[in-house]
């Protein structure tokens, strides 16, 4: 598919040489509605990438779907619509809910998948220059960050490569669109997840329900984000660049 | 009220100079419930500070509050519950809703807001040099954005001065406190309004709803944030730093 992404603008710079007219880049944002077995569930502004696995990872997300093989078709409507097919209870409907502080469209978790108990992850180790490498390759993936300065990125490292990159408006989409690539059996659900967003609870818990131990982020964790890692036994790296991690839990996994 | 907005935890920093242990501040992502009249209207993560104004500002991005003078009594219990009690048609229920890009918890827009007419602003023009100040007396306010990493700050300039600061973990939490310190007469309802976060529709929408006609941000806008400000007439600044402003639209209100 062949969306349209991006758009140039003319704007007006104002600076102390003076005034003059510029282009810039900016992202598009575009509301997709998401359909589980033909029921409308939500709207979510998305960049137009990515946009089967974006569904698949929102309704895992949202509780709709909780593992791989469940899901039986994705349909993409360019006028707007992802209509994912699944093998899922028909009543499900999530339980108390809390908005998320998520720059990304998700939204919303449940209160009991925040508060719940966590499945084993798939263990793994990972040495330090297979992450400087992930990290490198991840900050080399992106043309549309320098360009636009209005998405975030989230790649999936594992077996040695990067796996899966995706790129959104939304921190939460970008990685829902990684889990949504794991759902449909294009990324496999070990090794180690990289965003350039936070990692707050939500951001934490998809990853540790998605059964992911290795969760990094370019920048800063919550309070919660960290205590979600702790329950799980995810391990969480804050501000992690090319030869230095910041650990917040289980260090062990990191292989020095 | 004295909340704790952060947390000390030891981290393992590992770099070209080896392993070291190391102390880093993590901001409080915590839920609160918003109620409208008793009536339980969603729950949101938040930095607990100025919880009366995100209450009142999250009812009214929501759609449940529409103007000032429509609040009567905000009662925040540290629990976790911002009870608001408010003159508001008692059934209103946003229509169709759209889940948002946002970092920061309000999460949803509904269809009608995203598409529907604006009032006018209330009108100004801001020279260039109160521009520059509002931006520097911004980048100086926060002390938690430098040590956690995990926050945005927004404020309001008028009358030639900083009328209002706000954080959260969230941009959109930021503005709607903003949004609630207009709605309770803590803060005009005029002149600029300055986000470290980026200006996706939610955002540039809940400003030109309550009337704002300059919204500036630190870092840049996406196309359906500059569709609003064209439609609504908002002067859309990205990329604002002291002394260098990137104009999107109606550039007429900076005076130079």
């Amino acid at each position: 598919m062949d969306n349209q992404i991006t758009l140039v603008q003319k704007t007006v710079v104002i600076s102390a040489t003076g005034r003059e007219e510029r282009e810039e880049t900016l992202a598009i944002e575009i509301p997709y509605k998401v359909a589980l077995n033909d029921r409308d569930i939500g709207t979510s502004m998305v960049l137009a990438t990515g946009l089967e696995e974006f569904g698949v990872g929102f309704l895992f997300s949202q509780g709709y779907i909780t593992r791989p093989g469940q899901v039986r078709e994705v349909l993409v409507c360019p006028e707007g619509r992802i209509s994912v097919h699944a093998d899922v209870e028909e009543d499900i409907e999530p339980k108390e809910v809390i908005i998320t502080s998520g720059c990304g469209g998700t939204g919303k978790i449940s209160k009991e998948m925040l508060e719940g108990a966590f499945d084993p992850l798939n263990e793994c180790g990972i040495s330090l220059d297979e992450v400087n490498q992930f990290i490198r390759e991840m900050l080399q993936q992106s043309s549309l960050g320098p360009k636009t300065h209005c998405v975030h990125g989230c790649g999936l490292w594992a077996d040695g490569r990067l796996q899966g990159f995706y790129e959104d408006v939304g921190r939460h989409n970008a990685v829902d669109k990684i889990i949504g690539g794991i759902l449909l059996g294009k990324i496999p659900a070990r090794g180690a997840v990289y965003t350039t967003g936070r990692l707050t609870s939500d951001m934490v818990l998809k990853c540790a329900r998605i059964g992911i131990p290795i969760v990094m982020s370019r920048t800063s964790a919550s309070s919660l984000g960290l205590a979600i890692a702790r329950r799980a036994g995810v391990t969480l790296v804050a501000y992690a660049r090319p030869g230095r991690l910041n650990i917040f839990n289980r260090p062990e996994r990191i292989i020095c």
